[in-house]
């Protein structure tokens, strides 16, 4: 076991770094130090998002791709992206860490340093923590709770035959940058490495496409577009057909893949952790919907459509050719 | 990667394990398979208890020590113990996994067997998940909420010179069966085998000392009475003064210490995860407290009281000597 026993650790890493005050009117009546956190219960017109996502070093991050307060910023983003995804708003974190040997006091303060840089930009309060010993590898494990309205959020099985399907921003700028990354590319375009490494969850335009009743089906591009778009297509029983030309791919990932000699729609269509939004719309909203987004200064591609059929994806070429995409998902670190 | 993707993965263990009538009933509006879960937002007359507790392998249980189903047993039962120590009732619990190459999806599945095994029991219901790939050792995270009427959790920081030390059960009964599954012993009672792979938390005694308001203060014996006794007394500034011939030592376990030269004293005071709980109650209530425990049969041990003075826990020998104990908690395959 490292020195610090439990409490001592978790109070090293957290205490201060959220003002009482806040914490009391962000609803948190007990936060870390006993045996669970208390949160005010809310009201009969919201309900609560729960969401739980993990990050394993050696899985989805290395010394060389992720500083630790990257880390600790990127859990949280990686949840509060969930959330955006249910249409929420994030609220209240939990924070379990297993620490091996080679992560200190001082690495695991880094972490936190991210973690709360992430909290305090969505103003999510981290409310509770655990950590553990391990005998190798650091994994860090988040729980999100965040609120919607109630009746209201935004499920991935919404999706019906003559929708329009969206995105919210650019993929693949996230995998372009582990990329460089990975293979130590000095002048990786600092938008690559940062999507990589402090993403930015879409909560604005969760929330704004829960509010206007536009999205039918929402879901966040964690694993890949092919991968979402293959959970939404399963999970409303459709097929979705994209194309080829509309797909968004930015002037840095362009250029970038050009000078590597990758294909920039394979980091596009299969490379994670964007966290932009992919969903389906129905036609007639389409108009308003690029209008207001445009106001609010959010990007928003419509990239397909939604058909009948077997539940599925594919992808319509440039020359009009159609082909089944495949439903794998992001794979960091695969030598495939 | 393994095989299968993470929804197939986590489909595959968790889908139809509970009716979604009594998801529903139980305020599930969506449980796994989206972004995140949606649950009922309560009332202003409840709050939210959050609590977060993590296994790790070869930290907290090791082949010799646990089957699969045990260890998914357990990680809820732990986090039912930090409900239980707030005098909430357990509800809502999301697992994530971090499965190395050594768990396959058979051992898997009998994880989950446990996981629900327990979440039947104490009718919570599994409503999100996380599944991760992971190089070596399998890291199970669980978060759970209960609810608990408002203003009514019973926090750790309420002891008060002049109040009793109480505790709900013997303890040293895990730590008892540790020592006799790591040291390859069959005769171990089935008691104590029981007592460190299937413990029981105590929702009922949280939820009495709630309703009556009989603890002022309150922990459940995660990491041994000793440490806990340490928390309650910094919390809550006060000093605990505990009496070596007030502490309950079970029949089994003194029968398997005598039998196998371990000190009973030492399990009982530094051996965890026991679950039971660990309190503080004014003097007054003492009477009636022991009157009605009997009648719900529930054990309740007097131990000590609690004393002005600097933050720290004493004990008394049988011959008056008082002395310091130790702040250490459980540390399971420590040779120390």
């Amino acid at each position: 076991m490292p020195p610090l026993d439990e409490f001592g650790r978790i109070r090293a890493w957290t205490e201060g770094r959220q003002s009482k005050k806040w914490m009391v009117e962000a609803g948190v009546t007990l936060g870390i130090g006993d045996d669970a956190a208390v949160v005010a219960g809310g009201t009969s017109a919201t309900e609560w998002l729960l969401a739980m996502d993990t990050m394993v070093e050696e899985v989805h991050f290395l010394d060389a791709t992720m500083s630790e307060s990257d880390v600790g910023y990127k859990a949280l983003a990686a949840n509060i992206s969930d959330i955006a995804a249910m249409g929420g708003t994030p609220k209240f974190a939990l924070v379990s860490v297993s620490v091996p040997p080679a992560w200190n006091a001082e690495r695991m303060k880094l972490l936190f340093d991210g973690l709360y840089e992430c909290a305090d930009k969505y103003q999510v309060a981290v409310i509770g923590g655990d950590t553990t010993s391990a005998p190798s590898h650091l994994v860090v494990a988040v729980t999100l709770m965040g609120f919607v309205e109630a009746g209201k959020a935004v499920r991935r099985d919404g999706a019906r035959p003559g929708q329009s399907v969206f995105l919210t921003g650019p993929t693949g700028l996230s995998a372009g940058g582990l990329h460089g990354l990975l293979n130590n590319i000095g002048s990786i375009p600092a938008r690559l490495a940062q999507a990589h490494q402090r993403p930015s969850p879409s909560v604005k335009a969760g929330r704004l496409l829960l509010e206007t009743g536009w999205a039918a089906s929402l879901n966040d591009v964690s694993d890949g577009v092919a991968s979402e778009a293959w959970e939404i297509a399963e999970a409303s029983g459709v097929r979705l057909l994209l194309k080829e030309t509309l797909l968004p791919i930015s002037g840095e990932l362009a250029s970038y893949a050009l000078e590597h000699g990758i294909q920039p729609l394979d980091l596009v269509l299969y490379g994670g952790e964007d966290y932009v939004l992919l969903g389906t719309v129905d036609k007639q909203h389409e108009h308003s919907m690029k209008d207001r987004f445009r106001r609010e200064g959010i990007p928003l591609f419509i990239i397909g459509e939604v058909e009948a059929g077997e539940p599925g994806v594919a992808i319509q070429s440039a020359s009009g050719k159609v082909k089944p995409m495949d439903k794998r998902g992001y794979n960091h670190f695969s030598k495939g």
